[in-house]
């Protein structure tokens, strides 16, 4: 008799059924279905921007489904993979329990493939993307994990992931952050981390860092002539100021303030309950948070013309575009300088790619695009939220990451407000 | 009087009228127009790859002009800001000579601008390229250099730029290397190693080299696990073997040779004489120089079976991208695995880039385009030419980088063979 027999054999989801038509339904609890598999319940799962491509019928999909890939949750059952069975595979196959409190990647991984080991888990061949047509989401009472002894963050056993903090400081904030904040690791965090982390070691990027031009740059060891401040001077500018984007100029800010070298950043969002947001944001953070640079957040127009004041013209050093359209990567081409980054972890579709070879030819443009691979981001995007709790540990303020946390019967209304830029962050409690 | 007045007043230049239509003409000699200027007396000029858009008529061009970018000879004349007036600017002001002997890069740059001084010299915004509608060319018995003290390089005083060479070093093998092959440190060598360094320096393809997952690989104190060697493996390709491309696999040859990382090589032509050249310079070069991993020449559809078999159909770390048109990009986004890197140095024209967003998204590609910055990459391809003379030292063999050197009267026919794969590299020696 395993634990399951006792566990409920329906609950609440949230499904997608076709394009503006979200469903609260009642449907089977998933099942163990290899022997690599965790069944999680789900204590919160959140709405995410790119949740939106599907429920606007974008992309083709068709079959009915579980949506959202942002959850935090126990476990409740694992396959016959873990435990004792697991030599030489990753760590949690043999240390995850039942009862463990987890957090996951919005994508499946298996960690034990070269992709993986190379750190690019959210491109491992056999990865899938939950609350997709392939693998049904987290927006439910419970989940299927598949390669969870890959895939899952133990926040019961902070041992199981190195960053920079020690085992004890990761205990101790643990028990004091929210789980609609740790929430925040399974996707927009890490994204957030992943564009700035892009933006910040970029070889265009490094001649401002190291003071010494390109190619020197590359070279620790060469002599060549060092640049004055004023020529490193960093220009970016941040497009899209939803939750990923305001969780990317936290980081920015954070990274850039432990820097000496002068920046500036214009965050750039048409909508002005967003650029008032992330201005509120900043002004919560303490200078040794900040650094000692500008910020402003403008509309487009207006940031044109700042980043045309800014830089004489040029342009910015680096582009991060966290919006994934054409008009957004435009934008992005348009401001950036010659030798500049556009770093787009926006989620792109179908349009193809807006620019002629002259065009990025002529300006020695450099792209980074794609998804954040939050495996292995994960360790940078939870000491962000531990030194920043200033800024992600409320909900509801003009302030909040999250706007708003909510029961699942709510959730065709809070889809439809989402996506005409009514309201923030949602989190679901899908107890309530 | 100045030393103009025993100067000719006309000279023999190759000149572009329109599409497909190259005349020898005799033309004025061009004077100092501005005080940075310099004038000089042209030994050698070559026929460049790129000079094919505007033979083909591409690009819109109109103006009939002197061809040519890829030029080497000896300074005649200086404007009046060279000398003891050039307190503050670039040391070429006040170091160059009359008699020097001076290669050029193919654009003209200031050396003083923000843009210069970080290292992006082929992008400085009083930037002109040689042999276009706005600046005449170098493929006439003289040549008119704007912004040469930001520009030239003087090889009558390798004290003026610092190498990996002692300055003995550089004088010496100067005295050995003949003109033909100093003038490829105008464009396709420096282009060569540009795209090479750009891959090999690609955040990209840092894991392999650290051996630290990304991203780890970052921090150089991160005591993240290490990566067994087999998953180190890096695996390259080279589109296009015209003579940039054969300067491209010999750097990344020489840079791979310096690292003990397994690495593996596809270069990639469909004209099989390129291939059969490329591999005779492999050949050609010691094992010391070309390291011990694979170098194989294949036609594209070839190249694709053997990346798919060397990866188990994941695909290249990077791509370098020598060709500039829609095909070879294409083929560099098939060739290239997820978190792959594309380097492409080809002169893209009109075309709209053939990707979809999500096609950039789905497999997280970056790019680098554009112009290498001949200026500051010099330095570099001045050791690679002097240390791998068993390369690029020969003319007219079946293994040399340039293919004939001929008087300007054959101009016509060169540019015809050239732009139908007949001939490889071809220099005009104007005075023949």
């Amino acid at each position: 008799m395993s634990s399951s027999d006792f566990a409920p054999k329906v609950m609440k989801a949230i499904r997608w059924h076709k394009a503006f038509d979200i469903r609260v339904e009642s449907v089977p609890v998933p099942k163990i279905q290899d022997p690599d598999d965790a069944i999680v319940k789900v204590t919160l799962a959140a709405l995410c921007g790119s949740d939106l491509h599907i429920y606007r019928g974008h992309g083709g999909v068709e079959k009915v489904h579980i949506s959202g890939h942002e959850f935090i949750g126990e476990v409740t059952e694992l396959g016959a993979n873990y435990g004792s069975h697991s030599q030489g595979r990753p760590e949690l196959y043999s240390t995850l329990k039942v009862g463990d409190k987890v957090v996951s990647p919005f994508t499946v991984n298996c960690g034990e493939c070269n992709v993986c080991r190379l750190g690019y888990t959210c491109r491992c061949p056999d990865g899938l993307l939950f609350g997709s047509p392939v693998l049904e989401g987290g927006q439910a009472q419970y989940i299927r994990v598949p390669k969870a002894g890959g895939t899952l963050f133990n926040l019961s056993d902070p041992k199981s992931w190195h960053s920079g903090l020690s085992h004890e400081m990761k205990k101790t904030a643990l028990a004091g952050i929210a789980d609609s904040s740790l929430l925040m690791l399974s996707d927009i965090l890490p994204t957030g981390v992943f564009a700035a982390l892009q933006a910040m070691n970029h070889p265009k990027v490094l001649p401002a860092l190291t003071g010494r031009p390109w190619p020197s740059s590359f070279f620790p060891g060469d002599p060549s002539a060092s640049m004055a401040l004023e020529d490193r001077a960093l220009t970016f500018a941040v497009i899209g100021l939803g939750p990923v984007g305001l969780c990317t100029c936290v980081s920015l800010l954070d990274m850039l303030s432990a820097q000496s070298v002068p920046f500036q950043i214009v965050a750039i969002d048409p909508v002005e309950s967003r650029r008032e947001k992330v201005m509120a944001v900043y002004n919560k953070i303490d200078e040794a948070g900040r650094g000692t640079g500008k910020f402003v957040a403008q509309s487009i127009d207006d940031a044109k013309n700042t980043v045309k004041t800014w830089t004489g013209g040029i342009g910015c050093t680096a582009v991060l575009e966290i919006v994934g359209n054409t008009s957004a990567i435009s934008l992005a081409y348009d401001l950036v300088r010659p030798f500049g980054a556009i770093v787009s972890v926006g989620v792109h579709g179908e349009p193809q790619m807006p620019f002629t070879g002259r065009q990025l030819y002529n300006k020695n443009v450099s792209f980074d695009f794609g998804r954040c691979p939050v495996r292995v981001m994960f360790p940078m995007a939870f000491d962000l939220l531990v030194k920043r709790q200033d800024v992600f540990g409320g909900v509801g303020g003009p302030d909040s990451l999250v706007d708003r946390i909510v029961g699942p019967e709510e959730a065709p209304e809070m889809y439809a407000q989402f996506e005409q830029n009514k309201i923030g962050k949602v989190v679901f409690d899908m107890w309530k």
